[in-house]
């Protein structure tokens, strides 16, 4: 009888369901692209925050005292003590806990950006995972519209640093209390009683954020009696009569060619309610704060089609929008959307300390500006690969690192092949995955001579692949033998005409 | 009856026990050290790799497959799935996983470095965290000395680069197989049996361990018969003969002043030793390849008294040592220490795959080398404050907003005051809190004659302290009116002189 082998179980080599990697190229983009955000929040007096990546899930907030186990959307655990923490799910909420537990040592305002990663216990797919990079900025502590004009601009000048070109892009901004006045003038909120009708405004609210989708005449349905989609199903609606339909759809018009006639536009919508007014009043100092500035409308747009995140955020709302079309996965032309969003949020410390606290904040969608930029070409190539030195020798050794070390300290970046030098062939292709522009090569003929061979090796893929006419080739060998006391130079000459 | 409000559960203002926060100049002073060295490993040839923090329990491999719950020095969950995932407690572990999964993706050898948080559920106290950063360098998949050599030189360059002067600091390398061979030269561990004598060998290694603070005389106690102590507890030896202890001490204290005469030595001690003999032919090789390159005995020293990490490698070890001193706590003189470390491990994929994959690699103690740093004076001083524009007439926001812009766009970090501006001391309170170089104030007068008031907030520091004489008082006032029209040149010119 055979020997038989006790069965060996190994662990599988993956990551966690809905995590992934990433590696070389994609890490040094995106952190070239956070590096240029964060210079512009830090120029604009923004001051770095990193809290832990863990926080006790009473700090979060997310969870009601009566549920047993959260796990509603965070990955969560319970400590030795038996209390629970959890992964944070956002900047937001840390924020809130920080400035809590500092409000008296932390200036006031307290401007503050965070970069990291935030998790999410959500169902993953294509694109969407459980882990992802958030870069926040935040101004905690004042009430006044500058600090909200100051964030709209700072968003255009990420933008504009982090690569988008001016007229790409727009930031759109609304404000809730304008909607707020909007539904007091339609009878679907009493100041006095905000509970009632909170269905109903939730029906006006999805409604104007399908103005896209289904078109005036779909929404106006949909703000009255209800809609009847193409497949039968019925969708009930806010039951509004035609006059204060009207009122709603003309919020949603309302953007004229500045600032200043759309919030006119506006307050003949709202009169009557205080709060609208006031709404009205913050769009336009807004406006205004940011025209003197130099940021005029054609970068920042008073538009109140705005809508998402009008149920989060207690006032101005604010949205960047990409307007340049790419092609989406099904090959058809879209616009390429939203890469940012925030507002004011009023309540931020208010859970904490009882004490409400203005805040008003921007988030940078990390992956959707990175893919952003990458359409448009825009992505830093910061890295080549590096010059792989060669060993056809493995005695010499010393002298292949040495050339490495000349070219390390010239700032060049190089590699002496570490693997198996036998196989010449191997070591070419070694280069070629790293992507390498320059291979050098040093057998005994050349040290005899004191020269080495140094490979294009940039140039010997655009001649394989037929890019190159053969004049060329001629006045520009791929390979070219120079002595060994000119490498460094040499090869920053090579470099550069790859480059 | 005086009415009673429902008393209000509110969560407490702290994060998790052995977490903490990092604010403005921590952040910036640890991200610019993480940049240098991240820039000193790309210029070596080094890919970035960033793994979630999350990994599957299985893969991290630190769990008994019949233990129920994994809790030890991890924090680990159940997904819904049932399948336990944990927060990575190191920057291997998540390597070796993705070496399994994409090896056939991956150059050979593969050169990557990785820098982020990881977190040890295990008992926190003064200075030391559940959460704290690495910064490693790996090259996997061969098994040439020329790549721990490339290690330890790159080690002292990235000393050098995040500021520790040449001379204040050397790596040090030792060799698992040296000492591997010392123990089968005092009959301590048979290569046919090496379960045998494990007990007596750790002894061994815990005794060379304690050489600082035990001395000589000590260790040989431990080394033979055993040691008690001043408190009259007994500690039990390795049993060795006086002979066979004295080839353990010469192991110790075998370092001369070159590599070569080091290895010579340890050549003499481990006659008879195959493995003995093969490590000190590697840390031969390391060092000759190390002089070839320019890093010779100041920088990089063969060191047989360095042990930690002895127990975890199979090769070449490597620790890098600050020598300068500081005063510790207590105000007593002594040396810095280490600040990184590393080492050869050979079974870093077997888990996974079953094969034997040669991997080297070093950790940056980020912490530790930015305390360094600070105790040198060499923090990166990267930020100062903003310069501050003060509000003296709230109605002329817009008009202040735009000489905010104007800094900004010519690079000087700038703010508006946008607190409460009734109170003009508490925008000044402000500014000092900020550490702001300069105020810059105009109200109706100034206007009116097109001027400004700049103050250099910098020199009233110093003027306040009685740092600074009469005579350089009256020679550069600490307030200054400017025209409007100059703000950022003379702000320019006044940050200059505070810097």
């Amino acid at each position: 009888m055979a020997k038989r082998k006790p069965k060996v179980m190994r662990p599988k080599a993956l990551p966690p369901r809905g995590f992934r990697d990433y590696f070389g190229e994609e890490v040094r983009a995106r952190n070239a692209m956070l590096h240029k955000i964060t210079e512009t929040y830090h120029v604009y007096g923004f001051d770095p925050l990193e809290t832990s990546a863990v926080e006790t899930v009473e700090a979060l907030g997310k969870f009601l005292p009566d549920v047993d186990r959260p796990n509603e959307g965070v990955f969560a655990w319970q400590d030795e003590d038996e209390s629970w923490m959890a992964l944070r799910y956002d900047l937001t909420a840390p924020l809130a806990r920080v400035y809590a537990q500092f409000r008296n040592d932390l200036p006031t305002p307290y401007r503050r950006y965070a970069v990291g990663p935030v998790w999410r216990n959500e169902k993953h797919g294509p694109g969407r995972f459980r882990q992802f990079y958030q870069c926040d900025a935040d101004t905690v502590g004042t009430p006044t519209m500058a600090a909200d004009a100051e964030i709209c601009a700072m968003l255009s000048d990420v933008l504009e640093n982090a690569g988008i070109a001016r007229g790409d892009y727009v930031v759109r901004v609304n404000n809730r209390k304008v909607l707020n006045g909007v539904m007091e003038v339609v009878g679907l909120l009493d100041p006095a009683n905000p509970e009632e009708h909170a269905d109903r405004r939730g029906i006006v609210l999805r409604a104007i954020d399908k103005l896209d989708r289904l078109g005036e005449s779909g929404v106006r349905s949909l703000l009255g009696e209800g809609r009847r989609d193409e497949s039968g199903d019925f969708t009930g609606g806010a039951g509004l009569g035609g006059e204060q339909a009207e009122i709603v759809m003309g919020f949603m018009a309302a953007r004229r060619d500045s600032g200043g006639a759309t919030c006119n536009a506006l307050r003949a919508l709202v009169q009557g309610s205080d709060t609208g007014l006031s709404g009205v009043q913050e769009l336009e100092t807004i406006a205004e704060l940011s025209d003197a500035q130099g940021y005029g409308a054609d970068r920042l747009l008073i538009d109140p089609s705005v809508v998402r995140g009008l149920g989060y955020y207690t006032g101005p709302v604010y949205e960047a929008e990409l307007t340049f079309e790419i092609f989406d996965e099904k090959g058809r032309k879209r616009q390429f959307g939203s890469v940012a969003g925030g507002g004011r949020y009023d309540d931020l410390v208010k859970r904490f300390t009882g004490q409400a606290v203005p805040a008003t904040g921007v988030s940078v969608g990390v992956d959707r500006l990175l893919a952003a930029l990458d359409a448009k070409g825009r992505v830093a190539k910061g890295s080549v690969g590096p010059v792989v030195v060669t060993v056809m020798d493995r005695d010499r050794m010393a002298d292949y690192q040495t050339m490495v070390a000349e070219l390390r300290n010239a700032g060049i970046r190089a590699e002496l092949y570490l693997g198996n030098p036998k196989n010449f062939g191997n070591q070419l292709k070694y280069a070629d995955a790293r992507n390498s522009p320059v291979a050098v090569i040093e057998g005994g003929d050349e040290q005899a001579k004191g020269v080495v061979q140094i490979k294009d090796l940039a140039l010997g893929k655009a001649l394989a692949a037929g890019i190159t006419s053969n004049e060329e080739w001629k006045a520009q060998p791929a390979q070219m033998e120079i002595r060994r006391s000119d490498l460094v130079g040499e090869i920053r000459k090579m470099i550069a005409r790859a480059g």
